[in-house]
């Protein structure tokens, strides 16, 4: 197994989609789908540019498929080229994350008995961000003559919603084409310009449709000589960082295409390449063991980790499938803070930073949902697209199966815990780069308005303050009280934000209280952290998920676990029965001890996390990979480890239509979190860094990089050694307990 | 060949949509494009209903393509069922145009090695109007899993162009399934339900996307025995005749529904037969050649033309690719009233004079048009749609190869000789109908308000009345001066004005004076009238197309007549070059001829014709059948036949992709024009019915139904016999000239 590599070699129309998503190309500013060239019936072509939101029709804004410019219909004397007729005598298919291109080569032998070899290979350039480049190299076993139709499709929707008005075409003297469109609802200009060249004389013309601009290319070839076709298309909007009102996009792509034209695909791809090397040689995490999969799944979650943020831009999130496809709209969830953030945090923490501010440009809108629902403060959209755009959640979706009709979804009133998981990250973000400059600016600020929601949401009852009618993180409960994971991060915002005040100076207090009530912060917040009600562990040592989730109607857990399919429960209950039967969607009070491990002893954590992954089916990505974490920290390796490969076989495994829709960007996140922080057991405390390393068995040794506080140092773990090598920058407080080593504890 | 099949037995990707289009079902009310159930790259699955219109953002209104229900997935043993994988050992398919019902059968081995026969059949019923029906019987060689996926899709767009808002999705108890959604500009509340049901029992389930509910059934078959599912589907919209405000479509569909599922499959094809066989047996044309083409192709047209109009609903016209494509938006042009209207005049003259009440329907949109260009009286939409819509072509389309920049459309100002045809038509309804209640209730009124339209169009030049920067019939031609077909057809109106006038009744008269200036016409008509231009015969002979065209540069026209695509002029010269050089697209002075023969003798007609003939390119599907009609009139057979054959040959021939949008409407009702109107030499005079048939070589005889003040006869043409024999009516004034048949005039 190359561990670098995305590969098939058998051609399967039902893998389309999934290959289309899991070898995604992209850098940050777009991502393009790595569909086939030739157009099959299963194929979602989709490229996307980061921040290019747009509403349709009553729903809500959604990332917009962009024209494609990756279709091409090839004709070998006038046969058309696809791979369900004719006799593939070869084929394989790769992306080679460590250079980032695609390569494709088949041998098929037409129906008119021709024998042609294709080679097809693209990138999305990562020094011109803007530009995707492709090339076709086609070797005929006979003369024969060649037909190329490839251009710009503007027809692309998202699922039949329709997100640009009326494209304009153009067609230029120097064989560039064009189209410009302007999203409907958020005005956005798009322009794409390609131009495509071939290595031999041919005829040269241009077709159009409603929606579309193609270059056509018309040549013959010899028996035996290779031709060259080259495209290279060029995109840019009118969100694009750095545009100005005077720029047009059309402009743009013509400079964009005229640099990138000069490279031709070779000049782009080593530039490309290059940059990518930088990437790996700072960044790789090496997992030695005999099953390279492992080395592989790692590989793939930091090649997209690297791809799926732009490091430049603070005005956008991460989608949930980042973009790699349709899923989730491009929105950014929890999932971000949580789960994607901390690999920043330790290895781009420059891109954390933005990624906060693109919280921060959230607030006012954040604001203004909070007083919408009567409440004070910051209360965060459960998603968020262009920080505009406010709340992006829908408020129904899909269709319960029992009933008959919509479901209705109540994520944007009541999945409450992003405010503090927003927090949270911020604090994390905070403790792990010392980056005070962002805190004054930003974080405090955010930390300071979320507690103001806190303590306008929590109730007095029984003689203490709850949080009622919530949904936590286990999406599989609607409107529960007191949920054990939002209650103490609640708690945990209001510590930071009482740290803040006490040592805020006057000045920024002053600033400050231009947007928050800082006296009433002041005054309310020990009042409610006094009886603030955090669940304790009952008699069996459990802590309840929420009021009354242990008196809940048992399930036969194995008929829905470890199954081909997530949720197939919902096969045979309708959701307001799962409503009400103790059974997990995803970690809930596991999450806690991820987010807040040292409030809890390790007897409590042992018995609550045994307890709830019994009874969660992991149906949601966000899962297997916490359980794992939080399975290496209880020194469970073995369990660990199986949950580890589940964790990797999200997106890499054999299911053949889970990813369809995208990449899970958490799930990414997530092999990086159960790596580092599970295995590494890395983690920044309020003054150092703690490594407290596990091996367990099947891993032979690993090592990975971790910035801290702006030095940057290897761990390295094996049975013999764990080590923290420092290679740059000052040295900082690590902690490195080895105790959990078997080799080394027996030293 | 099976004179009423449109068939193949060669499965061809290339050939998908062209298949689609002329073999598409229909009844008037809805067109279901004749799509396989399996979904092919190059599939386009279309369901239109006759009147949805509605116009995506800037672009015009168009027929909306609807959810589909045509789509099937079928697995064998969760092997997908398509024919380009497996081995396909027979496969046959056809569209029985006697009953029009679709049948394919289909035997094809799987990679599982399971070789199974299915047999697939559709439906639109004739008596059932808002269902679609479809079968599919499986056979399979061994046992096996069989598993069905096919509900209402709603994700369907217009090439990219969305024309629906966010879609309900509802299950029923009974397997109903049903999607509601609102067409976003024009408001339209669509319903579909659909019922899935199968002869052995299931495992039944529902599943549903962002616009998509379907059925999925499973099941196990035995080895040899025949598996049946049954899809019954219902369609209702808000703009259905007679839909009320308190109805729904949700309530609407399952009651089509629930009558139709009482009848299944069976019983639908059965009255939907029944209802064919009604047809043919009234309307039936026979055309005895050794070369059955003919008789097909005259039953193709007979097909189309009867399922193309709404018979009952007089707020509907018919598009250039009447319910069967997306091509030109579902838009009604001058096809209808001189292409296609003769048809329903001489065979279902109540559908005829409902057509008529659409163009009257238009006439307040058309009075607002000639206001906006400053003139007076109704200037008549080049492109209707909804009558609200008023005019509905695009300002500018496509683009010009050769300066890379889209091309505008001035048809909706220039192309004025449509509101000429409109009044044409009138007259030529009235004439064969001898329907005088039309005439007063709306045929007056347009004819009147059309020539107040030209009275302020002329320009007085040269001590005559011209009309300047015009395109006439050739579209070739932009911006031209004194087009004769366009002259001439004002002057008609005018003559047909006056006479209204003339013998208007006060009552009339002083009804009409609400909306017309009959004073204006009655002073103004004779004096304009008076000094017309009417252009004449040259020198040679030769009546100038438009001013100067004589003078026109000369093209070797040879280089693009008869090739295999139309249009091919383009890929050597831009438009603006083309306007200036002495080539038409279509016919253009030869239209005059047919609307006005009388008006020229027999030398004037034979010369021009020649002349014009051979500098026309067909281009255009409107070209081939009129030449044909005036060939025959001039007793030039050979021609005739020729021309005759080639306008079969627009949507019967072997061309792989000009069908693609749609059928040719226009070139279907001129398939009728030149075997009646052409061979058989019908046409209703002042006040009589003049029949003079001719006999081409290669048709041994024919014999053709017509309708004529309210008589029908039968005109019998062979060597031996020439006859009109009345089948039902009143005798009428005919007047049978069997003068130019061979064989008789001998006798």
């Amino acid at each position: 197994m190359e561990t670098y590599k995305i590969s098939e070699n058998k051609f399967n129309t039902d893998k389309l989609q999934k290959f289309e998503s899991i070898a995604c190309q992209g850098n940050g500013y777009m991502g393009v789908r790595n569909s086939l060239e030739e157009e099959y019936v299963h194929t979602h072509r989709n490229t996307f540019i980061n921040g290019v939101f747009d509403a349709p029709h009553e729903e809500v804004t959604e990332l917009a498929a962009l024209p494609d410019v990756t279709n091409f219909e090839l004709y070998i004397n006038s046969e058309r080229f696809d791979m369900l007729t004719g006799t593939v005598n070869k084929y394989e298919r790769s992306l080679n994350m460590k250079n980032g291109e695609s390569v494709r080569r088949v041998t098929r032998t037409g129906e008119n008995g021709i024998k042609v070899t294709y080679v097809f290979s693209r990138l999305a350039s990562q020094t011109h961000r803007h530009i995707v480049a492709e090339r076709v190299q086609i070797i005929c076993d006979s003369d024969a003559q060649i037909r190329v139709v490839t251009g710009i499709d503007g027809k692309m929707t998202n699922s039949g919603a329709q997100h640009f008005g009326p494209a304009e075409l153009r067609s230029y003297s120097d064989r560039r084409i064009g189209l410009y469109a302007k999203t409907l609802q958020s005005q956005v200009d798009v322009g794409v310009q390609s131009v495509l060249k071939s290595s031999e004389d041919n005829k040269y013309s241009v077709k159009t449709d409603r929606r579309g601009v193609f270059s056509c290319m018309q040549l013959s070839v010899n028996k035996g000589e290779p031709v060259v076709f080259e495209k290279i298309s060029a995109y840019a909007t009118s969100r694009d960082l750095g545009f100005s009102e005077n720029d047009s996009v059309e402009e743009k792509c013509k400079k964009y295409l005229y640099d990138a034209v000069q490279l031709g695909y070779d000049g782009l791809l080593k530039l490309s390449a290059e940059a990518w090397n930088n990437f790996w040689e700072t960044n790789t995490i090496t997992i030695a063991s005999d099953n390279k999969f492992y080395q592989k799944a790692v590989n793939f979650a930091l090649y997209h980790l690297h791809i799926m943020a732009n490091c430049e831009d603070n005005r956008l999130g991460i989608g949930a499938k980042a973009l790699s496809g349709e899923g989730y709209k491009g929105h950014s969830f929890w999932d971000t803070e949580i789960f994607i953030l901390p690999y920043y945090i330790y290895t781009e923490p420059q891109t954390a930073r933005k990624l906060l501010e693109y919280r921060y440009s959230l607030l006012e809108k954040s604001r203004e949902k909070a007083k919408k629902y009567g409440f004070n403060g910051a209360m965060y959209p459960w998603e968020a697209a262009w920080s505009d755009d406010g709340e992006t959640c829908p408020l129904s979706g899909g269709m319960d199966l029992e009933t008959g009709k919509s479901i209705e979804i109540h994520a944007s009133e009541k999945e409450v815990h992003i405010n503090a998981d927003i927090a949270y990250a911020v604090w994390h973000y905070y403790i792990a780069t010392g980056d005070k400059d962002f805190m004054e600016k930003y974080g405090c600020e955010m930390i300071l308005s979320i507690a103001e929601f806190w303590l306008s949401r929590v109730e007095e009852r029984n003689g203490r303050y709850e949080i009622l009618d919530v949904i936590g993180p286990d999406e599989y409960k609607d409107g529960i009280d007191n949920n054990a994971y939002t209650n103490y991060m609640a708690y945990f915002n209001f510590c930071l934000a009482q740290e803040i005040i006490q040592n805020i100076s006057d000045e920024y207090r002053k600033e400050f209280e231009k947007k928050i009530d800082i006296n009433g912060l002041e005054i309310c917040l020990p009042q409610v952290m006094d009886k603030m009600y955090l669940p304790e562990p009952d008699e069996n040592g459990i802590i309840p998920q929420f009021d009354g989730f242990r008196d809940l109607k048992d399930v036969d857990y194995s008929l829905y676990k470890n199954k081909e399919k997530v949720g197939m429960i919902f096969d045979d209950y309708s959701f307001e029965e799962i409503n009400k039967m103790r059974v997990c969607k995803q970690a809930d009070l596991v999450m806690l001890f991820y987010t807040l491990r040292n409030q809890f002893d390790n007897e409590t954590v042992k018995r609550n996390f045994e307890y709830y992954e019994n009874c969660t089916l992991h149906d949601s990505s966000l899962s297997l990979c916490i359980h794992s974490l939080m399975a290496s920290r209880l020194n469970m390796l073995d369990t660990a480890f199986k949950l580890f490969h589940k964790c990797c076989e999200v997106d890499l495994g054999d299911n053949t239509d889970n990813s369809d829709s995208g990449i899970h960007s958490a799930s990414i996140g997530g092999i990086w979190l159960a790596v580092v922080m599970g295995f590494g057991g890395v983690k920044a405390e309020n003054d150092a860094l703690t490594v407290e390393p596990v091996l367990p068995d099947g891993i032979n040794s690993y090592s990975l990089p971790i910035i801290y506080r702006g030095s940057k140092y290897r761990l390295t773990v094996s049975a013999d050694e764990a080590d923290m090598e420092r290679l740059s920058g000052e040295q900082q407080t690590i902690i490195l307990n080895r105790n959990n080593i078997t080799g080394l504890r027996n030293k």
